[in-house]
């Protein structure tokens, strides 16, 4: 059933959250100009009580699921701001390992705020995990039911979903010479 | 030459220092009871502009590392405080793809701080990193003159020095029932 979606799929992107004590994941396929969920789910890491084996626990589901899926690229939750530099720290190792296993692979990273991810989905920075849900529901046509349970990964297939729609947008054009300019601009051009 | 001194040892243990701007390394053999240096190097990220590829490059050169010395354990320098948030999320980034490079592998890892090594090594927590230096070539016989130009990377051997230290010395022995307590402490327990 998965590999079928894999391979009929244009593009794959992971989408990742990593967190010391829960990792979400979601695989987004690309058919067309079409995204559909491939597969989302966690990571519970507080029952791994050591530091290490919780980083080598994410380094390996990671490894994992970048073979099982061989996805194209890589978009990550990524907090600019954290409350203070000892969870920066905590939070920049667990997105290390992740980071690494997309990297080994040669697969690119693209990072997006959380409030880039809910602008892009919802329209608004500052929704809640309701309200992404709710629009990942509509846009990917996933159940309710199925989501509900994991809403913490809902923030990773966001990322991903963000990803689709960031790569999409036309690149701004930039002027390359000054014939350029003044074609794009004839009221900025003063007569001599 | 560096594969004999491996074979030879009876442990080796591999130093980290991971920057974002300058990763040290060094790889320290024991034989017997004696440490003596097998390699030390330094790899610049400077010039590899995207933070990505400085992570990625990172990752690649430490599992090289392991992979040409096989370490028994792995000792990272890991500073608990930082400046600023921003710069311990990317610090954190830079321990995690080289701990990944480690736990992927099945190498153990023990951190320790900047100045408990100052402090295995030279008795000073607030030692300078000459004189972290001046041990370095003192204890392990090396030459100055190899290792000042690689003083950065001094820290890193010091970390694997500092764990050599650290693991000889006896564990403190934990009471393991009341019968042991009354033993060890006859002057605490009270005649009824």
């Amino acid at each position: 059933m998965i590999d079928s979606n894999v391979k009929q799929a244009d593009r794959i992107i992971i989408g990742i959250d990593p967190g010391t004590n829960v990792m979400g994941y979601g695989i987004l396929g690309i058919y067309g100009k079409k995204p559909a969920m491939i597969a989302m789910g966690l990571i519970e890491l507080t029952k791994v009580g050591d530091h290490y084996l919780r980083l080598a626990r994410i380094y390996e589901r990671v490894s994992m699921l970048v073979e099982q899926y061989c996805p194209d690229e890589m978009a990550i939750e990524a907090p600019f701001f954290g409350k203070n530099v000892q969870s920066m720290l905590k939070l920049g190792r667990a997105q290390g390992v992740a980071m690494a296993a997309a990297l080994s692979r040669q697969v690119p990273i693209t990072e997006y705020e959380p409030r880039k991810i809910k602008q892009a989905i919802t329209g608004n920075g500052a929704a809640s995990k309701e309200q992404v849900c709710e629009m990942l529901v509509r846009i990917l046509g996933i159940s309710r039911d199925s989501l509900l349970p994991k809403l913490d990964a809902t923030d990773a297939l966001g990322a991903a979903l963000c990803h689709f729609y960031e790569s999409g947008k036309p690149a701004i054009a930039k002027s390359s010479s000054w014939k350029d300019f003044i074609a794009r601009n004839p009221d900025k051009v003063r007569g001599l």
